[in-house]
């Protein structure tokens, strides 16, 4: 006998076996979400003030989704080159505690947390959608990408969300992840 | 006999009874607005400044008919959970009274406005776009969203707007109260 | 025997007789551009920041095309309902001499204007997109209007760009008076 | 016998002899890349701040690869109408030394350039969407625009990019430069 898990996302309700999609069972089973900003988070543009700073655009809907995860005791982290004070501050009021700004090498970021955290790799997502993203998206279990990914990340990724960076992505995966473990609270 | 109502909304013409439409009768008795900011009166993005503050993007429409329908004698309130002096001003400027912002519950919000003005629930449109307004969209006569509303939202909606937030959503649902009213004061 | 025009217009070259296109015959002989703001200089939003100030976002081809015409010997005034210094200095950058900013009732600018300059109504185009526009539209020789205009405002336009405010559509009616003059001093 | 080249740009891959596309044999000779600003490195629009100044969004995307050019070797310089104390810290902090701003007459400041620099024409490529990049467009030996670029400006280049300025168009050039010569580090 087969258990089936009917399962509505986003535009779109299906009914699908664990067995069948190993991709769905890896999400099952996630534990940590970390994020990449621009290109994720953000549509991969920013506004250059006169100072020289970048202001950066994201998303309500995306947010209110970190802070839920988070509030549901899952581990989020978040993976930048931009060094930004507001996008900080933005994922510090989210309840985000690993905020690495201004990254040249990404991967030493994600060494240095697995050596603090010693997190199971097959219960890490991450979502990135560059180049500077490759290293850490093959060290995970799940590596995710945003629809607007350079190919060379799409074709690492084990799922590409049909949401662009700054469209709903991270809530994608994140919704995922709470409706497979019976957590989403909403019909 | 039969009363027969000739309207012209947005990019369409229609003849309809109002026996037919429920919904369209219940436009007709509308005397309060509620509305949601982010995702209705915006795209659903802000920007992110360097000192965390948020700014966001509004449409001069969309404003245009909200100081109109407060010059008619119109209700309106704004239910956000961003804490914005930016979005405070902005609708003081249009003659908004009532403007809640950083809530955390809007419900509260909502029962705290129905014990001080006493409206018929019947009268009050709310206008949202996700998780966070589903419970006043369930507790008001005519629950609308914008087209960008999550499928939560929108599965719970008497009527879904074809226009995104931040791109006339709101002048869709006020324009309706207005020409079934006859307020409407151009062709 | 006929004189044809051959005319190449953004994205398209035709040949018309003048004779035949009473509109492009109006086109020909404009001498002063008067232009709204919000939503056609820009898409009609503004970003709204903390102190109440709104921020807007204009295209760097229209603005080209403003200088140009103005060192070419045209008039141009701007009419809009905004308050903005920054809306000012712009338009003062290109050379506009009469921007009126803060306007209630656009039509008694117009009048004003009318009172020094003494302007043959028929030289002159007026692109507006939204129901503050109505009147002054209805007091020009062309009226013109973005592709994203409320219907209102279409249906007593002469002209209906196929861009929208912000995407080129002053462009799109400077280009076709200057073409028309054989002021095009490009190929 | 015939040598091929197998390239994979982005979002296709396509098998070419050098022979048979004498655009890419161009790109192949690259050594130097100008850079218009507003519609290249932008969409063409600036928000207008209540001093006057301008803000300007850009891509990530693009400027990880301009960084990346520079490490490799390659000249790049920026040729702009606008002023912006922002654009500037932008590109040099992306290691860009050349970078001409307020630029009334392109031409002059290119030839400027090539009186320092004695760069082979035919070395060059300028990319630029709008009417003053006329003329340097035509000086230069791969004139290259983006998809959103004026007419008469795509009738004399040789490259016209499927990207629009501030989404890929910097990108996509650079890209091909770099596959062409093997430089490119990703699979």
């Amino acid at each position: 006998m087969e258990v089936f898990f009917v399962i509505k996302f986003i535009h779109s309700t299906f009914k699908i076996t664990m067995k069948d999609n190993p991709t769905l069972a890896k999400f099952k089973t996630i534990k940590t979400f970390l994020f990449d900003v621009d290109g994720v988070m953000t549509d991969g543009t920013f506004i250059i003030q006169e100072d020289g700073q970048f202001l950066r655009k994201m998303n309500a809907q995306d947010g209110f989704m970190v802070k839920t995860i988070i509030e549901k005791g899952y581990q989020v982290a978040i993976l930048t080159g931009g060094r930004s004070e507001g996008v900080r501050k933005r994922f510090q009021k989210l309840g985000v505690k690993e905020i690495y700004l201004g990254l040249r090498h990404k991967i030493e970021a994600f060494e240095e947390l697995m050596s603090i955290y010693r997190w199971d790799k097959n219960e890490i997502l991450y979502m990135g959608d560059d180049l500077p993203d490759y290293e850490v998206l093959q060290a995970v279990g799940l590596p995710c990408c945003p629809a607007n990914a350079v190919p060379e990340i799409k074709g690492i990724c084990e799922y590409v969300s049909p949401y662009k960076g700054g469209e709903g992505c991270v809530r994608d995966v994140i919704e995922k992840v709470l409706r497979l473990n019976d957590q989403w609270d909403w019909v």
